[in-house]
């Protein structure tokens, strides 16, 4: 088993946080998206969208998509759980996981894909007016999540689990878009000193 | 336990037919979206995103997202299967459901809300160019599947998933985004063929 990481993105980023919180280590490939190693022929090969990571099984089964991935390690070491504890708990992180993906993490992605100078090549054409229109959704959600966060210790409830993960990185993906939190956003910002703290955040 | 429904929309679909599927019967609550039901008080109180569908539990939990409420139904009801039946084929499952979701359904999604007179008042601003861009990425997704589909029978393998779900309704919303399966990808059309006529699709 591999798993074909790219760097400081943020999906691979994720996966990585999420193997240091299980304790599994994985054998990396490193690809240098900077250099669009992600659209190389091995990487096509194995994933025909050309997006990174990749997780290759002895078998020769290439899986993609990031939760997928966390997905197969949460079924093969269950512990500690990432994805839920029960049949309710699971659907909720679930919940929270995609709304932090689509309300912050894409968004988030909108406005930085779509305004900074390094993605020209990649986002073609690049919308300056759909990056500015973005701005003010992820205001929104930081703002529903300082308020959600007034009274639990983390995105889904009592437990450290993926959402936190994706949440931590759309956080983190928010400086090279020029975003930032704002100052009075103080539940946001104790959840993020703690899920910062954890040593999985380096990985 | 009772669903918050929303009608035509990409999304109360795929729950009706997953839940078709599964032979399982949900009270409805009927929610006008074309009158902006979704943004009323009982629907915030219920999902501050303000999305259908949203599924509130006898215990008063609301669960909302799509695919969280599948996944709470796949585990309550596990037969038939619509979301993998190992721990590698649902990391599969789940990465064509989410490739379909961001590459197709969301992609036909932006060339939809940016273009349509109706969704003038939802879409703010709507971003013209951002639609046309957006066309290409359709035709590149669409081509994939046509060549994926010509050796399997489902999207994500031998069996019928929620992956097929979600491309279904993503085609189906290919309409009012005045967007067209080209003539010539047979495999794809022989696949729609056989989802359609499945008593679910009409649900």
């Amino acid at each position: 088993m591999r798993l074909y990481d790219g760097g400081k993105a943020p999906n691979p980023r994720r996966v990585r946080i999420f193997l240091a919180e299980k304790g599994v280590e994985v054998p990396l490939v490193s690809v240098d998206m900077t250099a669009f190693g992600h659209k190389s022929d091995t990487v096509r090969a194995l994933n025909p969208l050309q997006r990174l990571p990749v997780l290759e099984l002895d078998d020769g089964t290439a899986l993609s998509e990031s939760v997928a991935i966390c997905r197969y390690f949460e079924e093969m070491f269950p512990e500690p759980p990432l994805m839920g504890v029960s049949i309710l708990d699971r659907a909720v992180v679930e919940m929270w996981q995609r709304r932090i993906e689509m309300h912050l993490l894409a968004i988030v992605g909108n406005v930085f894909r779509h305004a900074h100078p390094a993605m020209a090549e990649w986002e073609v054409p690049q919308i300056k007016e759909f990056s500015e229109a973005n701005r003010p959704k992820v205001l929104d959600m930081l703002s529903l999540l300082n308020s959600e966060l007034a009274d639990r210790p983390f995105i889904a409830g009592e437990r450290f689990t993926i959402a936190d993960i994706t949440a931590m990185i759309a956080i983190d993906f928010m400086k090279p878009a020029r975003l930032q939190v704002p100052d009075d956003h103080l539940a946001l910002m104790a959840w993020y000193g703690r899920v910062k703290a954890r040593p999985s955040a380096g990985a």
